[in-house]
């Protein structure tokens, strides 16, 4: 037997805790075998090798190659001795530490067998309950609201509605945090439940990825006292708000770095960059930076001193603005070891603060022991355009979406940020070639997924996009969509977030007659959504409550239709 | 193709940086598929899809399952997208975050090449270079060496050449602290270079797993005094010592667990613990335990409180003592939470401080970022043991050795404790059936092995056991095999861990001619030792310079030969 064709590790996402009785167990196997039969036999580690059990696994999830095989094991505390016996063609075989054999000699289990202890509550992956159920909405300050004219600022340089947004970072459109304030209770009926703002220290650029003092707020945006009263008020509307921390680099006109241009390395700060000679020098350049711009010049977060410092800034802003939680820029960038303190830190001021890494690939190395509780989901934007666009027929979107559930553990999955539209891709809709009836599907796609949905702002009205930086406008707070049956829709989709099958419910992503669906499982109430891509009307077995290109029971090509039993 | 013969992983074990600039990358791939060519196709993140190389990589492990290709890539800093390339039978095929595919689309790789940022020395897995060629001695202070004469002391109930060592805790022979100091110059003649001690804290028991004051050291031990002089005249010499630490559980008579005897729920310590009532009571058992032992209740190491104050242990022994080390007891029955707050809160005070867990099994998990630098490795036991006791040929040996490698990265494998015997197994000459010759060729494997040889007090003059406890005999120091040359073989062995070779050289593992080999290689120094379990005599291509069983060119059935070119 190809041992091969099996993968599993304790400790893993394949064997995590899901509190302190039951541990999720999974064993991929190869689509290339199939087998009778697939069980755990299970024990006390103490007693195991004269005492164990078995349990039948059955397949939960697969991939474009692997199925996956899931059981709950009840055991209290959890402390677990284990091997797995598969049947194929009536045959048994034993996979254990020492790989596959075809028996497993019990005495020596000691060795041999799987062991995990996972009964520390605090290893257990969960999301924190004050963030269940929750909506995040991105926005660029800049661009989403002004309170004032943003005309009659004195630094705007480019009006609010233009198309086709100049690139340069000095193109200034006027948008404020009070803009913003005065938003919240839009945001609030929309469904939002947590702000993500990029940054909002002062810098040069209208982004502000490239950070002069990250202890205070942009004056364009209103400074810190705007800052303070939107997040008393979102606070008040029970909207959580994220900041976006940039920890991988500062801007050259950082007063660190100008230290350094000035003293070279007699500057106390000269170990705070990666700096190759005496002095930092743009030609050629000398020092790292994030990519090769020599303007955004790259912290060394394996200097102690800089650690305290970046710690002493997330510290402030969750002690003095009670902010909730961060989105943390080019986080592959900054150190594991400075991720670790960071957290501790942030965790003992408050326990439930949300650490979100940007992380585009595999996060898995960055969701370890006080690493971050979830990644921006890149990856489930490539699944969902692969199957809106067509390149994934219903079958292959599952193994797609149901595929990037095996890469964490479930508490992770939970605490994702999973995306259509950024900053820094186009906007889901341009993406679909203008269609807001595809980019509906893709969102009730997002809804339906397990961990929050982030809505880009202007997603909700079905802003467009040239290229990057045209994903940046104003936003269309004169657009025809306002009050449309499709953006009514989109609001419908977010609020079924509230739904307890969507904040406790299990998740199961399949295919049935060349439609996809997701359905949101919960003991009592059960919510299914069913996306038809093909290009024949479909019939839907259950009671649709709304969607999209859908009547009574008849789901037209293009639509989709939430369903609830 | 089946994906399930392909595992990589960035940023693991098959993806980790060397230095600042050179990274391994990993390529497992079933033995069920025999490649023509595996190359790495790899760039800088920011170019990757416009620009990138080649470079093949080659069969540089193996285990029962899989062949491990490696590369070595440099680029500076570390950051780099990659995919690989496998061929076979002449066709391509492509392995990317989106699995095998029979083209690779570069134009989407930022989504779907595998991506790695390894540039921060703070994450590079590298043995701190005061720890490189050291061996590690185990003692059980109790009966190694007492200055005294042992049967002088009041407590001591068992004479020190008693064979067949009573069971109960209870029993003592009267090793202290100053016996150790008296062999110190013994020790450095033989070539230890770390004096590990199993727990010297007061302790109702001779084992001291069940600790009464983490602040002291046992008074029949010699208390602080002796620890201090031990500690100061050990660095004298250049031999770091490591204490043994038990966060998992105390004794049930610890002042802690007493004071929530006495108040139950009142007691502030109450939480400490995991008690499910009011107060702790043994029949029946309500509270959790190191498995079933009510003399042993169970920390609770979510507990901030006893986080601090077990943190401010090891920041004691650290500051106050000057050791240089902890193996931690029953390391998986402590939360990861705790182990990344104590491991950085030591390293900010000792920055080359080893952590060692006990982890019997696959360990992974526990040696992410700021986990354990190395944990026991018994499996190397059970390797070595299927070898010696001919239940492994020496192709399978091969197999297991080298498999066993690629469990974790090269830096992890460099801090391991390889163990023969200890305090917890049986003696390896008895389970060698007392055959010594057979044990010393288990002792040249471990000399060769990555990672740091453990010699358990004794087995230098290969002292033997019957049933546990009998594994802690009062050391033989009147054994008739004291200067005998098995005694000088052994002693010539752990003295090879101070050449180069050992210390910076690569490590290869094979077998030829039914003989099992392991190289360590330098550039211009290399030492192959050849181990002949087979039942013929052999001749070796090299030049012998020491070892057993063998004369010439020859070596002897259930011989070894150490050679140097």
């Amino acid at each position: 037997m190809n041992i091969a064709n099996f993968r599993h590790q304790s400790d893993s996402r394949y064997c995590f805790s899901l509190d302190a009785s039951h541990v999720l167990l999974r064993l991929a196997i190869s689509k290339e075998v199939s087998p009778n039969f697939v069980s755990v036999i299970y024990g006390d580690p103490m007693t195991y090798s004269a005492k164990h059990q078995a349990l039948a696994m059955h397949k939960a999830h697969e991939d474009s190659g692997f199925h996956y095989y899931d059981v709950v094991v009840e055991v209290d505390p959890v402390r677990l001795m284990y091997i797995f016996e598969i049947v194929i063609g009536g045959t048994s075989y034993y996979l254990s530490e020492s790989g596959v054999t075809d028996t497993f000699p019990f005495h020596t289990s000691f060795i041999n067998a799987f062991q995990f202890v996972g009964e520390n509550k605090n290893d257990f992956v969960l999301e924190p309950k004050s963030w269940k159920g929750r909506v995040v909405y991105q926005i660029f300050p800049e661009r989403f609201a002004s309170r004032e004219d943003p005309s009659s600022k004195e630094y705007v340089n480019e009006s609010w509605d233009k198309v086709g947004v100049p690139s340069g970072a000095n193109v200034f459109m006027g948008g404020d945090l009070y803009g913003i304030i005065d938003k919240l209770d839009y945001l609030q009926e929309l469904g939002v439940g947590v702000l993500y703002l990029t940054p909002i220290h002062p810098s040069p650029s209208n982004h502000k990825y490239d950070v002069l003092d990250y202890f205070e707020v942009d004056e364009h945006f209103g400074g810190k006292k705007a800052f303070k009263e939107l997040v008393k008020l979102a606070h008040k509307k029970k909207i959580k708000v994220m900041m976006d921390l940039v920890f991988n680099h500062t801007s050259d006109l950082h007063p660190l770095f100008q230290d350094v241009v000035a003293k070279g390395k007699e500057s106390p700060y000269y170990d705070w960059y990666f700096i190759k000679d005496y002095f930092p020098e743009k030609k050629p350049l000398n020092y790292r930076c994030f990519g090769y711009f020599p303007g955004m010049p790259k912290l060394n977060t394996n200097n102690r001193d800089l650690q305290r410092y970046l710690i002493s800034i997330g510290l402030y802003w969750l002690k003095e603005f009670d902010v909730d939680g961060f989105r943390l820029d080019v986080s592959e960038g900054v150190s594991h070891d400075f991720w670790n303190r960071f957290k501790i830190a942030l965790k003992d001021v408050k326990s439930d603060v949300l650490l979100i890494g940007e992380n585009w690939f595999n996060a898995e190395s960055y969701l370890g022991p006080n690493q971050f509780d979830g990644v921006m989901n890149y990856p489930f934007l490539d699944a969902v355009s692969a199957y809106c666009l067509k390149q994934d027929d219903a079958k292959t979107a599952v193994l797609r979406l149901d595929g990037l559930l095996m890469r964490y553990k479930a508490g992770h999955n939970d605490m994702m940020l999973n995306i259509l539209s950024s900053h820094d891709v186009q906007r889901f809709r341009t993406l679909c070639k203008g269609d807001v009836d595809l980019s509906l599907l893709g969102y009730a796609l997002l809804v339906f997924y397990p961990g929050h949905p982030m809505i880009y702002y202007g997603e909700e009205i079905f802003m467009e996009c040239g290229r990057d930086p045209d994903n940046r406008r104003g936003m269309a707070w004169n657009s025809p969509y306002w009050g449309s049956p499709e953006a009514e829709t989109f609001k419908k989709l977010l609020h079924l977030r509230k739904e307890e099958a969507f904040i406790n419910g299990e998740t199961a992503i399949g295919s049935c007659d060349d439609m996809l669906y997701v359905r949101r499982l919960l003991t009592e109430s059960n919510f299914t959504l069913y996306c038809n891509l093909s290009v024949e009307a479909k019939t839907i077995p259950e009671k649709i409550i709304f969607g999209n290109k859908c009547h009574n029971n008849t789901l037209e090509p293009g639509g989709f239709a939430v369903c609830k039993d």
